[in-house]
């Protein structure tokens, strides 16, 4: 996928319309950003500062961007993250012990399951987003925890990727009222696009207090990398050293946290980018739904097309759009989703048009036909691309 | 710490000549890296590619990259990744399954530590290179692996960090005679400046061919972040879609390609570079054994000064040198080092000069005999900084 990041970009020489860029805000190539990061290239280098953290690899840059994040996602205090995956391990990592027992969400990202992973106490998964099973997980950990003298943490999504579920947080923060837990939430794909601020799905959901510890990194609406963390002053001062990702490795450059200062003011100052991301993502899935497509559960702005079809009609099909429809999305097949389904997941965002909205649920219209009309599965070879 | 990244930094608003950045080869404000630097910022912005590397993440400069590193350190193929922890984090996780037993040295980095962490079957240590041990650990994983029906993978560095040691690489390579086992190195401190070519610790003892997996950073001697791991096709082809952190977050941005491709040719076409490092290192080192300093075991750049003192003897000494003598390095206390020991850790760097040497090894000798006269332990109380 070549050129600007944008809805058309060039795959394979050829212009295509992509619906697979977590570009939420079209930050990517907003003229203030590209502005920003190139004189902070221009002024920093990609070098500096070098060293970890805690060692060399500070600036009142970096402490800067820390203390905006924090006010913006109503919390104490933030640490910066060189890298959001690592970052989730680590902080995982460093808040339990083995006395401690971690509650956590089937459908968690690879980072949090990876945490989970390097835990040496006892751990329980609950069914994703069932209530009545985290319940009874929290049972077991409490009964657990009181014989260890450790304590609970739970641990799911904002907004989860793939079917675009919101984690069930007013309902979860309510189970704070029967049982003694920590609650550790990854916003990935919530910080920026839910809440009336953009703070977050906490922020939607009227519950941002309820979260002990809240994660976002900067690869989606913020069009960067990086991460943070926020919380309690207490939990982070702790996290600041106690993190082996953070305190073992070189800090954030200097370009991507002044680059991410930017977007954040951005974020905070122009709700308009905000308010065309959900104009784009109403119009694609109210669009879809009314031309029968189904669209799964979602409640946000990650947008899934639940098709019936085996793998090869699955191959067949993303080829036709792409090469006959000059549509780009990811697709989603066996053992992600079970064998006789095929999901086509879209991302909106604020630099799409509703004619992009249009041209894509026609161009979809006309391969669900085709599907249906088992031409795909007709096909015996892959055409050769061109 | 303020100011560009070079040997006399602003610390607290004070000039202080630095010896605690890993800029190896004076890359970090080499005037032809920033100059990409802000090119590459300029034409591409931080934001792009978006997503991982196997799904709308890649560019033909990621492929250019790998394949010219790959050239460098002699080996088919190479993998970007895109930040070097969880790099190393997912490539053990990667590369063993639980039938698999992984032997490694006892003072590997972190990164290696929290790889071995996630491994669910046997692991031994072997004591910091001790061959004989590394022999005995061999024998046992053997016997394991032959029940199992899985393998051997051994993990160490070419470069520790903190002692300056090389990892004995002839010896572990010839192991492989008698032992049948795979070898992981990550030489983070190596890569760059060892070896004739600067391709590192295993080019440096003619054993290249015997390191089946090569990992480097390019927080060290490339000045930047992002990483490789490199060695036969097949197996980073595996590694290519199966290391979780890879395939689940963001690829390396662009300008931190593109300006790794830079700092790569300069470390290439420019062995003054190396040549200088070395010069600065041989008579930083040199000059601290003559004036009776010990220096412990370094084989390397690293250069450790190991003292005789108590903690608090530790953080009035380090005050005094940066106060007084505007030296500015790293300080190691219990429980990385014995409790009576201190121990400084210097790393020169081609951007350092002969005279910035020997500033610091007579400012070295004051302190010295002041904490051998017993004056820091005399002050009751560290005086307020400046």
């Amino acid at each position: 996928m070549e050129g600007e990041i944008n809805p058309r970009m060039t795959f394979r020489g050829k212009e295509v319309l992509t619906w697979s860029l977590n570009n939420y805000l079209g930050l990517a190539n907003h003229p203030e950003v590209r502005k920003v990061d190139a004189e902070a290239a221009a002024e920093w280098g990609m070098a500096t500062p070098m060293g970890a953290r805690i060692m060399s690899g500070n600036s009142t840059q970096h402490e800067l961007l820390e203390s905006e994040l924090a006010d913006f996602v109503q919390k104490e205090d933030a640490l910066l993250l060189n890298f959001g995956y690592q970052g989730v391990v680590s902080i995982i990592d460093a808040l339990v012990d083995r006395h401690d027992v971690i509650v956590y969400d089937a459908e968690s990202h690879a980072c949090i399951i990876d945490g989970v992973r390097l835990h040496q106490g006892k751990r329980f998964v609950y069914a994703h987003n069932n209530m009545d099973n985290l319940e009874k997980q929290l049972q077991r950990a409490t009964r657990m925890v009181n014989e260890t003298g450790g304590a609970i943490l739970v641990i799911t999504e904002g907004v989860f990727g793939m079917s675009g579920n919101l984690g069930n947080l007013p309902a979860i923060v309510a189970l704070k009222e029967k049982y003694k837990f920590r609650l550790f939430i990854d916003d990935a794909h919530g910080f920026g696009t839910q809440g009336k601020t953009g703070a977050g799905t906490g922020e939607h959901f009227e519950v941002q207090d309820g979260i002990d510890v809240y994660f976002s990194t900067f690869a989606k609406s913020m069009a960067s990398i990086g991460a943070f963390v926020a919380g309690p002053e207490q939990v982070i001062e702790y996290l600041r050293y106690n993190m082996r990702s953070q305190i073992f490795a070189k800090s954030l450059p200097m370009p991507l946290v002044i680059g991410a200062l930017k977007r954040l003011e951005l974020l905070r100052t122009q709700p308009q980018l905000k308010d065309k991301l959900w104009e784009i993502t109403y119009a694609l899935q109210n669009g879809l739904r009314s031309r029968g497509f189904n669209i799964g559960t979602t409640q946000s702005c990650v947008t899934p097309v639940v098709l019936k079809g085996q793998i090869p009609d699955a191959t067949a099909l993303t080829l036709d759009l792409r090469e006959n429809f000059s549509i780009f999305c990811s697709i989603v097949v066996y053992p992600v989703v079970p064998k006789d389904v095929i999901m086509l997941r879209l991302i909106p965002t604020a630099a799409h048009t509703l004619a992009d909205v249009e041209e894509t649920i026609s161009a979809f219209e006309k391969i669900a036909q085709k599907l249906e009309q088992g031409q795909y599965s007709k096909q015996t070879a892959i055409p050769a691309v061109s």
